[in-house]
């Protein structure tokens, strides 16, 4: 071999922000409070971490869970877990009891690191996790009570504990983290990811063109440490040693817009909604913040209003970016910049671009292919499936639930998908909820979209119904605001001149509420037992 | 396996410029002329050639190699070569018969790509190079004679060809790519890239970190294809689609300038000499050119003078950024860049820190070492052996030559730095260069750089000549300016209140020259023969 073969080692990359950058802030909100420290706490305390859990009995391979909120503690969890030969399995704190005691177990965790106020959750599942073999507390206090056993405080614990430790050269294949998606059918599925792709993944998110954060930015992730390594943004930050600042659980947009101006953030990055919300705090009180050093946000999770996208780039003068990704693919999988040419364009048509969710990253391949496997055609109209294949997309499930995914060496996303002349990519609709009428497709996303967009609805979804003769049909459920006098035409009249005329729904229902998933998503799987045998007018 | 392991192939990422930047401009400076087309015209050619080059015999692991000036058919080969699976193998067209013919043969090439206008470099050694199979000749002319044989003409042979071509799945640490070094000792050492070392310098390249170019930049190397790659921006080019400018063989500062500002070039990459010339140039002419779109500039290849980057970036604003690098390193190993904290600093602070070389690139491992491998002090003054290791690292020479420059799987770079103590590297010396008086070592360079700077000297260099008691010590050789009336005493007081005590020369000594390589660098070789027996004072 002419090349070193230095192992791609999560190891590597983390330990520069303590290198580097030891004077340079980690900032965490906690209950209201300003938690501040630097990279050279991290390392230190993060070693201490390191050889508690090696007195704990923790081995390489072993997982070590978080049940957390975002904070520096968390943060060291992240940098001595993996570093040291461990597998980082973050939980979701809005699962359900069972889902959240059928993980742990599926995942065979030996310790749980959780949040104080969290304890809860876990001793109403006490019971089923019997094979967890420490409890760790993340505490402020430092006087807390559980009936979980043995339960340790996190500070106490690592205190005095040697701060020097060899990270282990290992394998770079060998497994560093765990994230379950919250399916809405069946059980969570678990995607482990290695030191090679999180290596990857990190590096390939600092380029310029990825999410382009750099050591001279600030930068905050206004998402979840428990989804999807929040977009893998402390990776980041820890190899390139910029400043984070962590929200903590208030996610309101007058904390967040108090937070991006005192820590004077120039990068963040979360979904529409909290955006909605920053959005409306600014609108509501101008000229009470100075944000003028937001440089750029990523907004990804679902797609963003074209309006909200429009507003922040026009009137607040930051670069708005569309990112689209799954807890699969790591998660970046594609990002949204316009290209060269694009900047002369007419606004209009520039929006159309930013409204898709992007180019697929450099180091991934993409495919949108109809039923037969064949690619269709780039013209921004043509749905198909999305697959995606690449060093940073999980080829199986842990423990190999639910192969039918992985088809042919690629991995189908569920999500259906056009994709435009210029490779642009926007995702359509998810595969379950799309509509099959008479061999094509109609997306439910699109229609509903629009609909709530309509004076006098409140919320609507758009689901298909058996047909005799096109198999599949869509029906309009909509929910009308409280002194809104719509009807069926009405509805169907908004809708003609957006939509083609055969993806016109042959029905409206009216309904009192949209059900909703334990997240606050739609849940058209009971809508659609609601409607099974729903007549059509024919 | 949880993830998948997709190998890290060139093609991955070459194939995105085509595909994603059909319509972006590759522009290149012909003999004065300038040569355009697109993306679209080098993804269709460069498999045409792919196609070619497998009728004419070329499988999986040949070297093809090239010995040309930057153009578009030059990068057709970057792009083809690799991709096909076969090996790149860049001639340096510097270097002397003897050189090229050992490489030709060590590398044993079946194929030689050759500029019209090269071609005489190969006749005069064309009974030595027996084993190559096929000539291939760039020509504008399409018209040209020479007794190497079977030689065709590029554009014809590739003309008519099938422009599609499935390139090939390989593993990921097969070769990919040859260069030699230059050395001045010795006959030339190889360094044999794989896939995957250069994919992980591509992206790691990009990063904003990096070199940060990104999709929307106009990037021009002045660096020649056949020197490390052209520092890797034609591969990064290719991955990100951005517009490219190659100068040809003309890099006198106004053909330079003149590029810069018709082409837009927003970011360019290039040795000090380079440099000098722009700076020179545009001196010269105040207000001639409009180098407004220029935003950063990469220097390498040796240190540039204080002075120079201080010019570029207070006069021009142009961020003037340092790196450091080698044919061993694929090249890119370090970049200058300030920290956060240092945007404040005093000028003068912040220059001290830009004429360093950087910190290591994330991925690679640096270590300064004294003479029984032990890490030096991180004061920015301990001297001792730079050594490197990481993906994009040699491992060896390419048939295991020079085995000693591989010290406990490290390279060692034949370097003499310092590191500083905020992880900013600057290198002292090369190696053979350094003075070793009683165990301490004195930077040469260092001296001469004082020196170069001193009124009435034309040049200098510093060399160890040996000491009965200190084992060497400095002799200084100074060569006067024309009218220059200088004295050893003129000399060594200048000197006096720049260096440590002990550094200063035990003599000095004034020569008509400084002997030179055929690259123009000191040849610090033939003054050490030449002063052999020279007998100090004492």
């Amino acid at each position: 071999m002419t090349m070193m073969k230095t192992p791609l080692l999560m190891k590597t990359l983390m330990d520069r922000g303590p290198m580097f950058a030891p004077d340079v802030e980690i900032v965490s909100k906690m209950r209201g409070e300003i938690h501040r420290y630097t990279y050279a706490d991290l390392g230190k305390r993060g070693k201490q971490l390191a050889n508690a859990l090696k007195e704990l009995g923790v081995r390489q391979g072993d997982r070590v869970a978080t049940l957390a909120w975002n904070s520096y503690r968390h943060l060291e969890v992240y940098y001595a877990v993996p570093c040291m030969g461990a597998v980082l399995h973050t939980l979701n704190l809005r699962l359900s009891a069972e889902h959240l005691a059928y993980i742990i177990n599926h995942a065979d965790d030996s310790v749980i690191c959780v949040d104080e106020d969290l304890l809860p959750l876990l001793e109403r599942i006490a019971d089923q996790i019997r094979n967890v073999k420490h409890f760790i507390v993340f505490t402020n206090s430092g006087n807390f009570t559980t009936k979980l056993a043995p339960a340790h405080d996190y500070d106490k614990l690592i205190q005095g504990k040697s701060s020097h430790f060899v990270w282990p050269e290992i394998d770079e294949n060998s497994p560093m983290g765990l994230c379950y998606t919250s399916g809405t059918t069946g059980n969570p599925k678990g995607a482990m990811y290695t030191h090679r792709s999180n290596y990857l993944h990190t590096i390939s998110q600092c380029m310029a063109d990825g999410m382009g954060v750099t050591t001279a930015d600030t930068v905050m992730a206004v998402v979840p440490m428990f989804h999807a390594n929040a977009w893998g943004l402390p990776y980041s930050g820890c190899m390139l040693g910029f400043k984070q600042v962590f929200p903590g659980a208030t996610m309101d947009g007058a904390s967040i817009c108090q937070l991006l101006q005192d820590e004077k953030v120039t990068i963040t990055a979360g979904v529409p909604t909290i955006w909605l919300g920053v959005k409306a705090e600014l609108e509501a009180n101008p000229g009470k913040y100075d944000l003028s050093h937001l440089r750029s946000m990523t907004c990804g999770g679902s797609a963003p209003p074209r309006a909200l996208i429009d507003w922040f780039e026009s009137k607040l003068g930051v670069e708005f970016v569309q990112a689209w990704g799954m807890t699969e693919t790591s998660p970046l999988g594609s990002v949204a910049r316009l290209k060269p040419k694009m900047k002369d364009w007419p606004r209009e048509k520039q929006l159309d671009i930013k409204q898709r969710c992007g180019i697929i990253a450099p180091g991934l391949e993409a495919r949108v292919v109809d039923d037969n496997g064949n690619e269709v055609e780039h013209d921004g109209l043509a749905m198909g499936k999305l697959l995606v294949r690449g060093p940073w997309i999980v080829s199986e499930y842990y423990k190999a639930d639910a192969p039918e995914r992985f088809p042919d060496g690629w991995f189908d996303t569920g999500d259906i998908a056009t994709i435009d002349r210029e490779g642009y990519l926007a995702i359509a609709d998810r595969a379950k909820d799309v509509i099959k009428s008479g061999g094509e497709w109609i997306s439910s996303v699109d229609m509903e979209n629009i609909l709530m967009a309509m004076p006098g609805v409140a919320e609507a979804a758009v689901i298909g119904v058996t047909h005799v003769r096109w198999q599949e049909r869509p029906l309009a459920c909509v929910v009308k605001k409280a002194d809104a006098e719509i009807t069926k035409e009405d509805v169907l009249r908004f809708l003609s001149d957006k939509v083609a005329k055969w993806w016109l729904p042959d029905d409206v229902v009216f309904v009192d509420a949209i059900p909703k998933t334990s997240v606050g998503k739609f849940d058209k799987k009971v809508l659609r037992v609601q409607f099974e045998n729903y007549q059509l007018p024919t």
